[in-house]
């Protein structure tokens, strides 16, 4: 029978193959005696087995709260533990409690993170998965390969009437945007109800795409209890819509799953919360096990974080997250990674430099929206920046060729290019 | 316009002022530059505000990576911040995205922990909660007030057949067992398809309640994507049962909430992978924010470990969280605390001296179906130590006077007594 393999980050007082043993033994048979029925051959089908273990450094103080080491070092290791597909079978959540549920309660484990799944391929297969990914985006905003989608959000997060929002949506699409979306703290305000503000949006966005062929693609964000989620997706499609956006972590598995198994709206996956779930270097999960994750469920797109972000993340884990999305790896179906915080075309040469893609879903906020020539202005600054990125020049150079973006060097940029 | 406060504990390398601005900012107007249409009267109808900080110890190292301090200083503090219901209505995940989202990738902050959340009255009205709670669990199990309900897992958690998990069933049903459960690891394996396991544990406790009046409440696992919790949900129904179990960190907010409103069954809710949100002190969510997050989506029962637990939790952070559970508010409607993880009766004794209540479900696992004389001897074992607990005998006498229990303390117990 087929098994899923998941490797994890661990720290321990005690011997790491004991550990193992114990990760494994509490995520399949699961209890501290042996009870009635508990063959051998139970046991040996259902069981998870320890498939691995790269011993790594010692340490001499924990990484978080657990058994103290009687001999006053905490061992680290790389451990690969699988389980047969027979113990859970196509249910995403039951996946989850297997692969993390209680494990991150183990007294024998003063660290562990979640780092990577595999997946067997007929396994994967039984997933939809994204329903665009990044050929399917292209084609709904008509932003053709060789540069990314740029986008940008609306802000202040929260507070803008619906009106107001469409006047910027309407100053944005006429500067060639590709997407916008929605704050994820911008739901449905008392002076911005959703579908007002889909209303007023859409309206703009249809009439732009009637005189010029080209759709914007508004994320509107429809994260909420799941009767309104399926009520705000319907009125997004009725309105002419292309996405909607869903902060997943807040939302949860089953009902994103759920969203985006109706296949009509690409499905912008917003992660914000995930630093809870990450920013301990020894505690919770990585971005390669998240993303797959998220994308069996169905996302298209997902957020990275950005280079020289306004976050703690580090550039090499933003790297690193954005060619997980882009393995074709499960499904054959990459995910759009989308990338933002502190952004503006300063950015897009390091970015290029370091992933070679120009596969993104490139964000600026501020970096747009505060442009000195204004917001069409700012627009203009970040395709000219890709496009110097792509064909290989300078900062420097583009900053000289390129007047907006010279502009907004003036305003955000000092050398070397840093968030603004 | 009423308000929803929460509490943070914070460190940071700044001035806890300036830092807890920072938090209030990006949770709601949330950009780095001021843009076109951000005026001082939507600031201040929809801004988030720092109430109040109670300035806390100072450390020399930080708790998680972040900025490093100037002066080689890192300041903890409590800092409560409000929001307008204004911005974001009756949605719990827009609601999350707000309180959490975000914050914990500042790095102004080198740690961030929800501590707890305070509801306005009439926000907390537009929620059902809970359809059974405490007194609605004791009503469909026939378990009176003044003990807690006895309860169990089928253990080994993968590997039996529906048969051999009726049969326990039976065995546990003629013990006087209140409550059984699946563990959370089995949804619906291969050997126990998830229907299959209902017909024949419902057949048991079906025919147990017609010849006796008393119907055990099982907890069937539906953790599932959003349909097929529906269809499971409504198999358990359909067969006679009174209880499903949500794994609710991996099936996420807005699906249990939609399954919680269906209010024909009492929902327990099984928080495994809470320690990847709660483990590290600076990093997360504290139980008292967290099991009012889902009294709102309307769990009945919440996990809350046990006191001398085989996990890594204190047993204050125990008592804690069972105090928290039992508060009536939000809603006016507590929580059943589900105590287990390596539990016998000998620590009924500790539970009931500390939180002096016994409205509980106290589960054993290993302490029932490892009883030497058999999983009928274990549940009376139980349900002596805990009428000794309340009438206020000492372990000792309780183990002289009665068999069972003096039983179970010859295999698991010693002085004080501690868990298996």
């Amino acid at each position: 029978m087929e098994r899923i393999t998941a490797r994890y980050y661990i720290e321990t007082p005690y011997a790491v193959e004991k550990a193992a043993e114990v990760l494994a033994g509490e995520q399949s048979s699961g209890t501290f005696v042996t009870v009635p029925g508990e063959t051998e051959e139970l046991k040996s089908r259902f069981a998870a087995r320890v498939e691995q273990i790269e011993v790594l450094e010692t340490v001499s103080e924990p990484a978080i709260p657990g058994a103290s080491s009687p001999d006053g070092r905490y061992r680290r290791a790389l451990v690969d533990v699988s389980w047969s597909i027979e113990n859970f079978g196509q249910n995403l959540p039951a996946l989850v409690s297997t692969l993390q549920g209680n494990l991150y309660e183990i007294r024998q484990f003063t660290g562990l993170k979640l780092m990577d799944i595999h997946f067997p391929e007929h396994y994967a297969e039984h997933y939809h998965g994204p329903h665009f990914g990044i050929g399917g985006c292209r084609a709904l905003t008509g932003a053709p390969a060789g540069r990314p989608l740029i986008g940008t959000i609306i802000k202040p997060s929260v507070g803008l009437a619906p009106e107001q929002t469409a006047g910027m949506v309407q100053t944005l699409a006429e500067a060639g945007i590709d997407f916008v979306k929605d704050d994820e703290l911008m739901a449905s305000t008392a002076n911005s109800p959703f579908e007002t503000r889909v209303e007023a949006v859409m309206a703009v966005i249809n009439r732009h795409a009637d005189r010029t062929g080209k759709k914007v693609m508004y994320a509107f964000n429809i994260s909420d209890e799941m009767d309104a989620m399926h009520r705000k997706y319907d009125y997004v499609v009725q309105s002419g819509g292309t996405c909607a956006m869903i902060s997943i972590n807040s939302v949860g598995l089953s009902a994103t799953r759920r969203i985006c198994d109706l296949g009509q709206l690409a499905i912008h996956g917003h992660r914000n919360g995930w630093g809870m779930l990450n920013r301990h270097p020894l505690l919770g999960i990585e971005f390669p096990a998240y993303q797959k994750l998220w994308r069996l469920a169905g996302v298209d797109q997902l957020h990275v974080n950005g280079i020289d972000n306004k976050f703690w993340e580090s550039d090499d884990s933003v790297v690193r997250s954005i060619a997980s999305c882009l393995d074709p790896a499960p499904l054959g179906k990459p995910l759009l990674p989308v990338v933002s915080s502190g952004q503006w075309g300063g950015q897009a040469f390091e970015t290029y430099r370091r992933t070679q893609t120009t596969d993104l879903l490139y964000m600026a906020g501020g970096g747009i929206m505060a442009h000195p020539g204004g917001a069409a202005a700012g627009v203009t600054a970040l395709q000219q920046a890709w496009e110097a990125a792509v064909s290989g020049l300078t900062p420097e150079e583009a900053a000289h060729q390129y007047p907006e973006f010279g502009q907004s060097v003036e305003k955000f940029g000092k050398l070397p290019f840093k968030r603004i």
